[in-house]
């Protein structure tokens, strides 16, 4: 099952400033090769439903292995049957529309 | 890990009507029995990460099974480590608040 | 245009307590008279667009003279025009299908 | 109050396409004057607390109007009064931290 996801991790108890724990995550994400995309709002991931999933736990792991003790995290995720459909495509369909 | 997660799955594509595919749901995390508590704008389910999230999984694969073509779900998640807390934990910390 | 909101306030660089400021926009929506129903992940409000949004934006303007420099909230909100429901509908609606 | 909001509108009960209703919501924030950023899986704004909520519930007016009979949203949203932060700062920090 492929999915796309918006990911917003917001750690807690450790100050208002949150964008090393966001850049680790960013890190994290990379490394797995999936595709991801950073916004202002959280970071959007695509792929295999396990995969993507394997990538969330190990952010809330890693934020919490360096040091913080909460973690409040928010999701979208979207999967469909009827056809494939990339980030890109999600983008795209749009911008087809406002033309 | 534990963690507590709110759960709000929204098919697409069946009209506006979703209750069925939310009762679906919900009998589904019956059925794994972690803990649960219905809302009025999603399900509360907590436990262990792997089998909350195995969970979530098995919604997503039965509602495209019951023919939602689409769905996209908001997923709100916390996990600590400074201490162990439930959902009546939560709400038990607030209304101390209030009294 | 009536609206069932899901409001989760999570005040940053104040610790990992948050219940204070979860039970002081309680007090703020009660005594705005909406119907309104604390959960173990937000609190649900019911009302009219314009009020229930003064109120999440009181609560904004409360949590940071309570000392909070930063805030971020989730939120899921529903509007329809094929019909009314309250919040206790959209639970009824599910409990009927599990019946 | 300044916010920099993630909004994300699904329209219910008109199919699994909703691209065509996520293209009129960006023209409206776009006619606001409103800084605006489409992603993924939403749409980023940042103004005044005020501007903002009033392009959000424009959005919604103009979604049911143009034939949804129901909607169901989900927006995450930031303030803060330690210092000013724009959308671009946000995603800035965040890269400065993976160089």
């Amino acid at each position: 099952m492929h999915v796309i996801l918006d990911l917003c991790i917001v750690p807690l108890g450790v100050g208002v400033s949150v964008s090393a724990y966001v850049a680790e995550c960013h890190r994290i994400i990379q490394t797995t090769g999936l595709k991801t995309q950073l916004h202002a709002y959280g970071t959007n991931i695509e792929g295999d439903w396990d995969a993507v999933m394997a990538a969330v736990k190990q952010c809330h792991e890693r934020v919490h292995a360096m040091g913080a003790p909460r973690i409040t995290t928010t999701i979208k995720l979207g999967t469909r049957t009827d056809r494939s459909q990339s980030m890109a495509d999600k983008v795209q369909s749009v911008h087809d529309q406002l033309t």
